[in-house]
């Protein structure tokens, strides 16, 4: 039966009757998290909606972490994001930015009116990063007495995922080692084994892009078919789902440490 | 574990590689549908994601109809609508009509060029009527090879919803017997049994709105707060699964009927 | 002499003075009209502001009807409207939607902060239906205090027009039976009899739409040229000047009905 | 019988048919007027249309002049203009500069598809001048191939309008010594005879505005109240229908040497 | 050293702290004065600031005339205006109409909160007029309680440069005897004075304009290259730093009268 | 005299003829720079101008590196940023979001019509960063043939800073050790030494910015005055001119590579 895409997780707004919703945004230190993420080109073996999947387990993840102690809602995720780089290949939908932008702000300023004491935009896609930095300072502008705060999850992975990956830097970028292997964990049934393929990230400034983790000041505009002929950066064939579960682990601590922080400043 | 908000259904986009996507798109008579419903208040006995939930569940099931002999996409639904009429109750997650369109022209325009011959807008939410209508119009206007359709899906069960309703006119509107039959078929677990409550719609004016099915010319813009103290609209009480399973089926054979045309028409 | 464009008919609110103005605002039940037509071809037998004059012609018929009773003003029509499906044709001028609609939103802002109780958005072109609606939505979300309402003046027509028609469904479309009817009965100086000729509407989707006064639910994107060589759809050769009397003082009646319905609920 | 509202002079673009516009456009040296004027407040004595009253009546008077043999076309006049200065007294009816802006920019843009060589946005509303100038602009950015030309009628009558003027500098302004005449000349029936009645224009910069006719360099944004209780500026006392028949004919003096200059150089 | 482009003139808001500029907006009579000016191609022997450069000159040479009395703050120009019509040559950087109008919008929104009584948008390009206009009609209705002021400030020359130009009319127009006097005086080292090579205006409508100090009603699109080979319309041959120093000077004269005129009008 | 707002150093774009910026642009590798700054408060000791006199400073010093070398321009700098949060202090002037991306995306559609083979967007400002990443993207999307780059100046120092630095994370935020610095060292009139006093930053999310040159993934919106009484955050009274100037120089050095390496690579 179809109808699978709206969870019943604790912490879905979506699954509330809109009495639940208030009630849990009028509690002190309610948390609002919206994903967002994207659906675009992730090479040979990896789904499209690859950074929406794994935006929204993160945020789940995290929701289950500290839902007995922190009340706190997940919309489902925006799974379109902002790739214009990436439609040069093809099964990319993208919005515009400033379209982006506004439902953004939209979702925001209808969401906040049930009462929540903070807003986290947790994203999943690089393209977004700047859009949701932008949309934080919006957002922030317009609701005063809201915590607004704004998070690119796989930048967590800084702080650990030096202790996980094999692959030298250049490795974890765009389906690569570490998405893939938290594909592998999370949805081994939408990874395409035999067609793991990618390129090492090359970006030829010094100043440029390094890794998934590792960025330099420099913002380059490139068309993602510079990097790579299938479309996945990085060394996706050393992904094991092992290391996926422990990056995934790794980043519900981190998130967990950071909700219940949120939650004591605005409680 | 999280993350099972992206479907696998042969039809789904969101979990095809981008090479899938281009394939079937380039098909003969290839259609892309894109689900649209909302998040919004559904009396004390509906989840806010009713809409979303229903319209993403017609789409699928009219996909798994006629996916061995059409070739068809089905993105991820879109989950926010437009509804200012709902903002007096808690739960609305509205966007603004402007915003909303452009970002389903975006949608439309980044999805598109992966070749599909047809696109259908398939809406879910009252609300989104003349939003979908007009962005027939827009997207049809920018994509002249393309054909573009829009519906409601509910409009479909005028055809034969009186065959199977107990309720009076008036009983089939906003969380009625017709929506609460479908979610105890497809969603028992997101239905409150003992929360079943709604008010008869009652437009006052003669040439109004009469029922889900049944529309008078004139358009009304009304508070929500104004039909129903509870928020649902219509006769819930009187709905149960058996009509919930006979509405899917039927609205099944309808969209199947529809999608054939399509194809066939472009092919 | 020219100049004849503004009228100075009891309820033209062009004509009067801004006292004036604000006194009929004032009264209790006030209402506003804002006829909204559109300049697009219209066969080789019509012209091409046919949609303007009717629309026009039906709000002040109605306003002659009541305003005796109820106090009411009329603005000029809007003269352009949506028509970006009659450009392969010339003699067709087209606003954007989203331009069209701040234009709408801005005349009802303006124009209601002279105290009217009630505006209805009058349409006379298939065309505007959604943005008629969209209008009605977002008008009626700004102001609170005032009821707002859209109608598209020739969906009247269902109650009554199988009476009157003699073709078959299918022969009032664009330029058919109904509205050549009413301009050899409104304005037969602009009616080239001798060029008359339409083709039926053969709308291919069994649930697209039928006849002026009947659509099925699927929206469909058409340039009209898909439709008619000349431009004209229906059935314009069984227009009679009476059958237009007839319709027009039918049209009379019902929206004699409506009016005095919304002066008494606001009044 | 109402629908008077569409003219029927030889040059108007909504009596004619789509074939005849087209023939009309095609032409060599052929030219299309948009008049725009406003609703807006002019004082206890004149109806609020009557700068759209006025612009319209001139453009018409122009075009029966040149007619024979300049192939030209009318549309009918915008009848809302920019007036928020307007706004503290009733009857006005404002768009927002940029709605009204882009409004404009798609009527050009879709009128002038049928082949014009030439465009006069003719204004007769002081409102507007900054808006028609730009439209001016932007309109002939985009079409390369066309004469975009602007004009606001009365500055035509800085060339002749001391030799009929009874009044000081400052009577004629807003409703004042030159439009009292004009509609006493075009539209007697809409001159309330004995609610004449304005303040003498006294902008207190030396470099503001002095008249209709006679500007200074320096723009000042100035509620209307503060010039004048009435809401009319000048001396509408002096006015009489002689003035407006002399004015009158000599306007047309100016637009029709205007007019064939744009053909001969267009053709 | 650079870093030169802020200056340090004691009305530079720039320069200031924001004690300072608190200080400054809030005593009685406050000035803030925005020169707006352009980048575009002024021929072969100016530079393309030269439109900046001169009104940003004329807003500091008003303000050190007047800074002992009047309290007054100027902003760094805004060096980017909208010029379309010179983009068929090089050098020019042109802002869209509306993201321009937008930009002043906003600049005056947020400086105007510091307290200032009166803002003077001081422009010094052609194709900037308009424009200007719009903004003290679009800021002046959005700030009841700011006197709202614009000018060109070359349009101040028509009082006096007939006693100064030795050109004909038509000689003093884009980057002819009147600005390049100007720029011999106050920037000689920007004058290529061996490149120095015009065109006289010679506008063919009879109702154009005639020269940068004598416009005519009518207003005519025209990229620049229609009217001059090397951009420059005028006769720069005839400037002298002589004629630029007087007109410089009775420019400060105007400027002074004006700006001690605002002061006391909302002190 | 005043006018020294537009500089002559040999990279400004302003000073130029249009024949002389098409020069440079037209060689091979030529590098256009748009400096970017703000104008906010920055405490009680510095200028309210002091992002754009550095970015400015800066973008000018790295010109001078390499212009014997490098055919490259500069356009002066956008002086107004993004700064909401910085309006509850005075002297602030902001742009909107989206306002100042369409300024930036215009400045760049016209000025790389010039023929430059890269540009860099040097902001100065860090409410600026997330308008700067995503002006390249939307900019890099627009112009495939140009190598688009956009870089916040002062994240260049995270390479050398700690060398330099006295004050602890913390100390070289807004108005800090870093910046006050710098501006001693190139612009000591505009410092006023007697009112140096900041608070040192103190974000507290763990996640959050730490300083000027290192920030956590987190983005929070906070206005200003929730850091720092004054306005200014860091330690400015560690700030010294000999720190400045080796600030100064070794991010010419960085610049410097910078530039050197995107001339090689668009050559």
């Amino acid at each position: 039966m179809a109808s699978q895409h709206i969870g019943t997780a604790r912490s879905d707004w979506a699954s509330k009757t809109y009495e639940e919703v208030e009630s849990v945004a009028d509690a002190d230190g309610s948390i609002l998290i919206v994903p967002i993420g994207s659906v675009e080109q992730h090479g040979h073996h990896l789904p499209v909606a690859t950074d929406t999947i794994l935006v929204d387990a993160v945020a789940h993840l995290a929701a289950e972490r500290v839902e007995a102690d922190v009340p706190l809602l997940v919309t489902p995720p925006f799974w379109s994001g902002f790739s214009p780089h990436h439609m040069s290949f093809g099964g990319t939908i993208t919005l515009d930015f400033d379209a982006m932008l506004e439902a953004i702000e939209n979702v925001a300023a209808s969401a906040l009116k049930n009462g929540f004491d903070a807003l986290l935009l947790l994203n999943g896609h690089g393209g977004n990063r700047s859009l949701i930095s932008a949309a934080t300072s919006t957002i922030g502008e317009e609701h005063d007495d809201v915590e607004v705060l704004g998070l690119t999850y796989f930048s967590l992975a800084a702080r650990f995922v030096a202790e996980i990956r094999e692959s030298e830097l250049g490795g974890m970028a765009h389906g690569g080692e570490f998405e893939t292997s938290l594909m592998q964990h999370l949805r081994p049934d939408l990874v395409k084994e035999d067609r793991i393929e990618g390129s090492m990230l090359d970006e030829p400034y010094e100043l440029g892009i390094r890794d998934l983790v590792e960025g330099g000041p420099l913002a380059v505009y490139r068309e993602f078919e510079e990097y790579s002929h299938t479309g996945a950066i990085g060394a996706p064939e050393l992904a094991t789902p092992e290391k996926g579960e422990e990056i995934y682990e790794r980043l519900g601590d981190e998130m967990e440490r950071l909700l219940r922080e949120v939650h004591e400043r605005n409680a």
